[in-house]
């Protein structure tokens, strides 16, 4: 039954690509690019607006975190002397990766990136990945408008309508939706709270029925592997190699969407390293791993990047070049100032990314211990958060008061527990929602498997303490404790 | 012949929809957007980082058009005040449409785009285009990530594999390009250099013979109507209406993609107004329109906007939702601080857009007289300029001393040509790379419809009429003059 992939053949990526990915013809202009390294050429070519004339010259950032301001300089502008009450500017030293500038930012570029912020982000990526694979083969990165454009991107690349794919069980709604607009019909893979389990992952995968599915076995696992959203899981190291596995055995390819990868608990802070990724222990070039700046930075710097097999990588760039072609440069000159303005890798790693992991941690703590003291064990529980923006709350339908009356279905009984909770003035969001077809359960095994996710990264701490409690009375009411 | 549509009769948007689009669905989470408004509620809904932990919480801009810097607040920052050495802050009016602000451009938001930003740039289109079919029904702005990503949405929110779209017969590569990835066949319309022809687009459409062409008569007809890329070419406000009149009568809709609207050639300045839309003389809803700050603002801003009819737009947001989300939130702030410092509406029409398309003008009509000057009319002759960054030189080849030696392919001879000018040193770019499929022409013919796309918008002055000289002796030595 195994796909019969030897682990030591190299991926045939062309067998991956959509009809949209075939067919997409390159532009003959770009064979012109070597005339122009010829000296002496005047370049007739582009059509690159002239950089005097935009608007913006220079700015500076406020840094709060470094408690500092920068000067990022523009055209003909390289130092706030003359122009405006601007911060001082030191250049980055020429030997530093890190080389912003709106001048360049801010023109066309090539798709995958300003060269040296994915230059940058490849020291990165090797500096807390360490892709094995890149022994043999080379990776790249391709920098996005953020996840949801890498996403679409990925599938565009890589499916056609009526290709199924894997996604966990209770997935991102974005994610679920954009495969039904597709025409992929998105399969959810059982979960704990550790996550996909790997054994019903292998029992999907060895039991699929060409017939009965309607469509070919999966070639795509996508999935959020720390802190997800909504289930807020984490795949343990251990899981994540059992996944891995089972992957190779039946050729799947895994997209790692991870934007709250940075915002694990850490216990003790830079000392408690984050988790093993996927692309970590990537030994086919199987994994394309999806990292964001909008959970590290903020989301409207609509600024991410996809890691990968460099054959991949670059035919889902030809996607972008007909969409979104780059991330704004504005975005790009302002987080790659940050990031040098921050101490470069070092200092991003050890001071800013234990930083941002502590803000979320406090909450998810302190929302997780409020649970435990104000909500009935008997009516909800959530099991440890790992990090991220949500707790998984799961409702104990098995010991509601009005169970064994079949009259009434799970869906509106969990119905009613999310109408008491709007009556007690506190909104959270049923598990219906996030839902991706798949294994179909008893209504005993169905009543386990009812949640409400909680967010703890926008509300105050006050409102947290009091919504909390508010959820505790509402339940005691329900279960009539 | 004619597809009957009246011209009283409402267009059905929902006819437009491509399989895409009409399998899109929604996230049951907006739903609970009524519960937010509850007073007193506390929402653990939502999945938005918490605003404290943006690490930009105030930047100040230096303008040099207006000669002054602003300062753009931040997260619980209002001034700039015990910050750092920034330029002081005054809070735009409450009258005032334009409210840039941090804490809001780098949240999440609705993917129409940021309030008021795209009241803003409602109130634009209203004063600048005043769309005539708002008497009778709204029309919307959605903000995209540039025309390219909005071209992308338009083409995935209305067509499916196998629709045959029709473009000019030069076209943006990009385009073309992206069409053929999507299945999607573009067929060229004849252009003179006023643009497409009506007279050949009634041609087209009435001869339309579905089993030749091996697809339905088009929906949509995708045109760059003011100095176009590559051939600079602008359609005069007569020919517009003689091509709306053929699109009504055909039920044609039309993608107007005016990334160069205000790059025209405005001889008096201010004065001159810029030349009239296709969307100033929409009476049906039939004009999707696209417009870009790439070639205003930057092309790194990555911001542009889509005016439509509101049905049609939210479709087109939806694969938004999916994909690029909103424009970097960094972009918006600094673009709305941007427009706010020049005096919004006024300052910009008055001022800046009179300036920025004499930068170009300047260039382009320096690099025009140079070519009267210096290439002979017997080699090659350009239109005079309309604007934008293009000059269209089309080679005489009708009276290239090889004409007559029919086993030399018009192809080979343009190579010829082209290659002659690498000699020279002077890159242009050769039509064949714009040509899109449409009608054949004979060898006579065609060899009047061979040309070189000639940019000025990058090189210095000094390489302009170098670059020029450069042309005038490598065609007269190709020509034998």
């Amino acid at each position: 039954m195994s796909s019969g992939e030897s682990s030591s053949s190299r991926i045939d990526y062309s067998r991956l690509l959509s009809w949209e990915a075939k067919h997409r013809a390159r532009s003959g202009i770009k064979m012109l690019r070597p005339y122009m390294s010829i000296p002496g050429m005047i370049s007739f070519g582009g059509g690159y607006p002239h950089a005097s004339t935009w608007p913006v010259n220079g700015m500076t950032l406020s840094l709060p975190f470094s408690g500092e301001s920068v000067f990022v300089p523009g055209y003909q502008t390289n130092s706030p002397d003359g122009l405006l009450p601007l911060a001082s500017y030191s250049p980055p030293p020429k030997t530093s990766t890190l080389q912003p500038h709106l001048a360049a930012e801010l023109q066309y570029s090539q798709t995958f990136g300003q060269v040296h912020f994915i230059s940058w982000l490849k020291e990165h990526i090797a500096r807390i990945h360490n892709p094995p694979y890149a022994k043999y083969e080379d990776y790249t990165i391709l920098n996005t408008a953020g996840n949801t454009d890498g996403v679409d991107a990925v599938l565009r690349t890589c499916m056609d309508k009526g290709d199924h794919v894997l996604v966990e069980e209770f997935a991102y709604p974005g994610t679920l939706s954009h495969c039904e607009s597709l025409g992929l019909p998105a399969i959810g893979v059982p979960m704990d709270s550790d996550g996909i389990v790997p054994s019903a992952l292998e029992d999907m995968m060895s039991r699929w029925d060409e017939n009965e599915r309607g469509g070919k076995r999966p070639k795509f696992l996508l999935v959020v592997p720390t802190c997800s959203n909504p289930a807020g899981a984490t795949i343990p190291a251990e899981r994540k190699r059992e996944i891995y596995t089972i992957c190779r055995k039946w050729g799947l390819m895994i997209i790692e969407d991870d934007p709250y990868y940075f915002l694990q608990i850490r216990p003790n802070g830079v000392d408690s390293p984050p988790c093993t990724s996927f692309l970590s222990m990537d030994i086919d070039g199987r994994v394309i791993r999806l990292d964001s700046f909008s959970k590290i930075v903020a989301p409207g710097s609509r600024c991410g990047f996809i890691t990968g097999p460099t054959e991949l990588v670059t035919h889902i760039m030809y996607s972008r070049e007909c969409s979104t072609q780059l991330p704004s440069g504005f975005s790009i000159a302002i987080i790659s100032s940050i990031l040098q303005a921050w101490g470069g890798h070092e200092g991003y790693e050890k001071n800013y990314l234990p930083y941002i992991s502590s803000v979320y941690s406090k909450r998810a703590i302190l929302m997780s211990n409020l649970i435990s003291k104000h909500v009935p064990a008997k009516a909800a529980t959530a099991p440890p958060p790992s990090g991220g923006m949500f707790l998984w709350l799961r409702l104990h339908l098995e010991d509601h008061p009005d169970i064994s009356d079949t009259s009434v279905s799970l869906e509106d009984l969990a119905e009613r527990v999310f109408q008491s909770l709007i009556e007690a003035k506190v909104l959270t969001v049923p598990s219906k929602f996030f839902k991706a077809p798949g294994k179909s359960w008893t209504r005993d095994e169905e009543a386990k498997r009812i949640f409400l996710r909680l967010s703890f990264a926008t509300a105050t701490e006050e409102e947290i303490t009091e919504g909390v409690q508010r959820i505790g009375r509402a339940l005691t009411k329900e279960w009539r404790i």
